[in-house]
This record gives structure tokens, sequence and C-alpha cells, in this order.
């Protein structure tokens, strides 16, 4: 026990004690240090795809289910995307120092906000070994220190890419220490982890419902929580039906093991005896299963080779992670909103709509992080929405709401410039 | 048991479906529902003032201290003040609805932030019953329902107050239950208020160490904790001594039982014999007490009537809340950072010099949700820097840091605006 205590004190403390150097390393340092996990990504490419070709059939040997198998595994596209995410992320501007809503108070006080990194980041999270690049370069580059612990299953794909981020660092300079990798598989420690309060400023779970209760539960510092996507997409009566079709599908098909993924189907009575059956085929052809509440499965009685089945309880609410759609016929957009509100998640939600009122509604009536119109919810994402890549999806309203990129690992400090000036 | 089960539960059901409609209240009825309170707080003066008294003495009968009388007593002026203070919070932006951060992506989508409301805030606070009507108005106005739980040494002139803000509320046309305050004194309440995770979206504390460690240890929800302030004054070498010492003085003197008081001056060894006589001076005819350290204690021995004792180690790192002042002889700006770095709680810090890099120094490297330049620690307040009021000062990093208002008690989502486009 002391050992282990000792092994996880000791990485806290160069965290730490990293970030505080971190804070004030110039952006060029910082850049450089991304450029160069950008560059190692592809030279040692063949280092990294052995070791997750190991964790990969580890994985398949023990029977690992399909969408887990699919989030473990790298290929050299998916290092190029990674490499290129990077680069994205060391061409944005660097949030640190910023001093903005800088005024002159009457008293001829100057004052405004200046942007300051957290400090120490820690981050918890499963499968995805993307999610070690991704976390690392945003919160280096915002100037913070990162504890980062993956999950068991991708120890080796993990250990490669946390060796290409250390080694980068240290070519570009900056703090040793910053970025930090908990290798030791002891579960204990992730429990001594979220109780150190004194070394880690905030804690980012990434993963499935368990760990994200885990962390929240025992976590004594701040913790964003997110990530779990129980996404609606909303036809409307008057919707442009082959818009809508193609952005259910999209929504639904493009990549069905993620949380902005479509997971519930609702649509106007008025236009689902004419639009259900098409957007039903569309989804089928990719073997979609259907689970459809009375109205909706009695429209789609006559179309071949779908793969239809009631729906429970269960299916409302539930975030499928698989080539599974809820279906459900309302009776007005009052209707889909007050299902929405019910078992949502608060992550995304689309409206497809060519009224103008509805669409208007829809998102300002929505609570979730990400609502759109006419459009897949596949977008929810840092990479999408220009921030570069993203350390988590936030479906929380405190500090940051959404995809979380680099100004959302900053906070701020008032400065204020006197000449004197005390309080009457 | 279940009574009070009932009755919190009650109350906090009211205030979620407040909440629900407060989030669509047009700002012209918030407005108004603060107008009717600044209104009000004179109309109804007496009333106020009675039960006010009646708190008082019971307060002083009861052996209380000086600081918490002078926290708790309410006179026509801070009447006033409380008044100008809520018409400044409606006169202020409704920062509902903002839409920031817009853009339109290569791919033709259109993507921004709206601001929304938090939905409930809780808030648990002891003796200052100004916070009563400041916490109320802030988040009517951000679109916020509350429930507030004041100190039972209070609760007379809370429950005069709160008279005022309901009716106000009624006048205006706001939702019913959008301002809930926990009449009944029995302490447990508390604790389930923390555990009320479905209702409440976020829960300030506002008193002393003991009451926000409570909270910030027993929440459900996320917390904002703050309001408690270790506050430096460091006077560098070069210092204009006149500046300093008024400085200092308006920092200890003018308020000393609030949190952005000063608690410790640190003073450059090169200007201490001659600089500090005079500070002392100063704040020896205001009777403050001075626990020095032994260099600043030889130096001030034959400055006549000052009340000088040693300095302990208790003496750093504590809130003096009262006419108190410990200080300590340093021998560069690096020995009074790291000072403060050991000591300090993150509130506000100050440095007088005429030194520019110093001033830079000092504003980049201290870690404080304010620091100063050449003014007084005691502008750290949401009035002052032109928020109208304050919900709380955050001494934290996630979300808001510093004086909270209006922009501080909301949220956003993120909006995208498509015509069918879907993810490559």
């Amino acid at each position: 026990m002391n050992n282990r205590n000792e092994y996880l004190e000791t990485k806290a403390q160069a965290a730490r004690a990293a970030a505080k150097k971190l804070a004030f390393t110039p952006t060029a340092v910082k850049n450089q240090a991304l450029l160069n996990i950008a560059e190692a990504l592809t030279k040692r490419q063949d280092e990294i795809l052995t070791a997750n070709r190991q964790d990969y059939a580890e994985g398949e040997a023990g029977g690992m289910g399909a969408a887990m198998l699919d989030r473990l595994m790298l290929n050299p596209a998916r290092l190029q995307g990674m490499a290129a995410d990077v680069k994205t992320v060391a061409a944005l501007t660097d949030p640190v120092g910023e001093v903005f809503d800088m005024r002159t108070l009457p008293n001829g006080l100057q004052i405004g906000k200046k942007r300051v990194p957290l400090g120490v980041v820690g981050a918890i999270y499963e499968s995805r070994p993307n999610v070690t690049v991704d976390i690392s370069s945003l919160c280096l580059k915002s100037g913070n220190a990162v504890i980062l612990r993956g999950g068991s299953e991708t120890i080796r794909s993990n250990l490669a890419l946390v060796a290409v981020v250390v080694d980068a660092c240290a070519g570009a300079g900056l703090p040793a220490g910053a970025a930090q990798f908990v290798d030791n598989p002891d579960r204990a420690l992730v429990g001594q982890l979220l109780r150190m309060r004194e070394y880690v400023d905030l804690i980012i779970p990434r993963g499935g419902a368990d760990l994200i209760r885990f962390v929240a539960e025992n976590a004594r510092m701040p913790v964003i929580t997110g990530g779990i996507g129980v996404c609606h997409t909303y036809v409307d009566k008057g919707a442009d039906i082959r818009k809508a079709a193609a952005i259910i599908y999209n929504a639904k098909v493009q990549r069905p093991t993620v949380c902005n993924a479509l997971d519930t189907v609702l649509i106007h009575s008025s236009i689902a005896s004419d639009g259900l059956p098409q957007i039903a085929s569309e989804l089928g052809k990719a073997g979609v299963e259907l689970h459809c509440d009375e109205r909706s499965r009695s429209l789609l009685t006559g179309v071949p080779s779908l793969k239809v089945t009631p729906a429970t309880e269960q299916d409302w609410g539930k975030e499928f992670l698989a080539l599974i759609a809820a279906i459900k016929v309302v009776d007005s957009l009052d209707e889909a909103i007050e299902h929405i509100d019910k078992y949502g998640s608060g992550h995304s939600e689309a409206i497809v709509t060519e009224n103008y009122t509805a669409a208007q509604r829809f998102l300002n009536e929505v609570d979730a992080a990400a609502v759109y119109v006419n459009a897949s919810t596949r977008f929810t994402d840092g990479g999408q929405f220009g921030l570069g890549a993203e350390v988590g999806i936030s479906t929380q309203k405190m500090h940051a709401r959404g995809p979380m990129g680099l100004k959302e690992l900053t906070s701020y400090k008032w400065i204020i410039y006197g000449n004197g000036q005390v309080r009457e």
C-alpha cells in the first residue's frame, strides 16, 4: 500500500511541479511539442500498430464486443487522423494569457480578465487509445499538466502512444513530468487518484456509464461528466423526407459505436405514413434493427427486409452503441420535445424541418449540449466544431458544455491596474 | 422525517417547475420584478428594520461577536445600497439568449453558442441578510429559480426580505415558486438539500470556513466555493510609501469583517525601515493590532502607541476578519510571491510598486481570483467590478472565478443550423 501510494504520489507531485512551469511556457515551445507528437505518430507507426494489434488480439480472444473492438482499433488512417488533429491543435491560438473584458471603471481602475491554465488535469478513460493523444495535446497546449489513466484493455497501445508524447515533450523542452501515465494496472489507484484534491484540479472520465458514475461519486475535485449520448432526431411535419432519411442514416450508420450516434427517431404522425417507410428502408440497407412503437410498426409491415421488433419502455432513453434504432410516432412538436426532455441525456438532439418556427422552438426549448436543425448529430465533436480535438463532451452545465477544447481547459484571473485607488 | 422530506421536496419541485418557465420569461418581466424589489426595500423599510433589530438584539444578548453583528446589521443606508444594487442589476443586459461565437464551418453548418440559465440555484448562507436580496435578484434576472437557506441568526430579517422578493415577483408576473426560502430552522434540511441533485443544479455556500467545507464535502451537485480571503498586500522596493500606506489602511480598516479585507502586509527589506513605521502608524490610528515577524517588530519599536505582538506561524494564512494585521519583511519579489503561494487563499492579492516589471510579474505569477497593482483589495466585489451585485466570490478555477454576477449564473448550448449536412 505504501509503495502504491508513493508511486502515484510521485507522479502527481511531478505533474503539479510541471504545471507551475507549464503555465509560463512560451506558445512556440508548446506548439513544437505538438508538432513532434504529430510527426512521431507517422514515424513510429509500426511500433504503435504492433502494440495495438496485441491489445486487439487479446480483446478478441477475451470475447470483447464489436463496439469495444472498434473503439480500441488503430490503423494507419486513424493514426493519420490523430496526427492531423494534433497539428490542428498546434495551429490554434494559444488561449493562455488572453486578456479580455478589459475596461476602465469610473474611479480609474483598469479591470479585466486574463486567461490561465487550470493546473493539473486528470483523465480516466477506457478503450479508445486516441484519447491519450487528444487529451495530452489539448492539455499541454493549454498549459496544463496531465495525468492519464487508460483502460487495461489498451495498455500496450497507450504505452506506445505515451512514449511518443513524452519523447515529443522532451524534444521540445517542455517541463519534465508534464504528461504522466499511470501504467500500474491496480484498480485501487483510480480511487486514490480521485482523492488527490491537492494535486489534481479537474478530473475527466471518458468511458461507459459505470465509469462515469464511479468517478462522479468518488472524486473530491471537480469532475466534468458527459459522453453518454441518448440522441434523438425528430422529423417534423412538412420535413423534406430525402433530407431526413439521409441525416438519420448518417447519424445512425456512419459510426454507430460513439456517443453522438442516433438512438431514437421521432416522427410526426402527419408525415409518418409517407416518410417512415423511406427512412426505414434506408436504415434497413445497413442492417439496422428497428425497435418500433405500435404506430410506427404498423407503418412498416409492408417494407421488405427490415428487422423490426416491438419497442419496450427500456428502448427509450437507451444508448445503443450498435446498429439499432428506436422509432416512435408523435402527434406534435410539443410531444417530441417532451419525449426528449424525459429520455434524452442532454447530449445531441436534432430536428428535421422546413418550418421556421418549429426550428426556432426546437433550438430554444430542447435542453441539450448541442441542438441541430437539419443536420446529423454525428457532428458533435471537437474536431468537427473547429476545436482541433476534444478532451470530452460535457453534458453538464457548469464550466463547459458540449465538446471541450483548449479554452474549456482554462480559467481566468481578474487583473486590476490601479494608481492608488482605495474604496470609499 | 416524512414531513420534513415533503416540506423541502415541495419547495424544490416548485423551484424546478418555475425554472422551466423562467428560462423563457421576457427580460422586461424579470426587470419589473427587480424594480419592484428595489422599490419595496424603501417602502417597507420599517418592517425590515424592525425584524432586523430583533435579530440584532438576540445576537447581542447571545454574545455574538462584533464582526458577526456588523454583518447582520441593517440600517436605512444599507437598505438603500441594496436597492441601488438591485436597480443596477435590473439595468444590466440580460445574459439569457445571447448568441455568441457564431460562425460558418467549411461544410456550411452555422454553429454558435446560445446562453441559457443554469436552472435551480441553491444558496446556503450565514449572517448577512443582504445576501437574500443579492442572490435573488441575480438569479431571477439570469432566469434561474433560487432556493435560499439563510442562517437562524438572521431568520426574521430574511423572512421580511423574502416577503419583499416574493411579493415583487408576483406583482411582476414571474412564475410562482421562482424564489423559495427554507424557513424551517431544522439543520438536517441542509443535508437533505445538498442531496437533491435532481432539483438543484448548483449550490453556493456563503459563510465561514466550516459551512463551506461542510457544503463542499456533502453536496452531490456542483458547488462553487469561495469567500475565504487571506489577502496580502506586498510593498515592493521603490514603492510610493504614501500610496502604500493609504492602500493598506483602506484594505485593512474600511470594513475589516469581510473577505477582501487585508490580512498580511509583506514589505521589501530595502524599504521597510523607512516605510514600515509610516504604514504602521497609519494603521495604529485605527487601533489595528499588528502581529509582526522579528524584523518588522524591530523596525517598529520606536513608533508610539502601536499594539505590536510577535507573529506566530498561525498568523500567516489566517483570515482575521478584525482590526488585526500580520506583517513580514521579505527580501525579494520572489519571496513575496512564494509566501502568497503558500499562505494565500486565492482570493485577492495586491502589490504596491512603481516598477513596471515587478507589477507585470506579480499580475502574472500570483495565482488568485483578483490580482491588483496599486489598489486596495477591498474592490473585489461584484458591485465594484460592475456586475451589479454578486452571488459570491469564487476562489476556485472551474466555471467562474472571483465575483459571480449574471453571466456566471448561466451556461450555454451549442446551436447548429444545417441544410442537410451529414458527416463523411
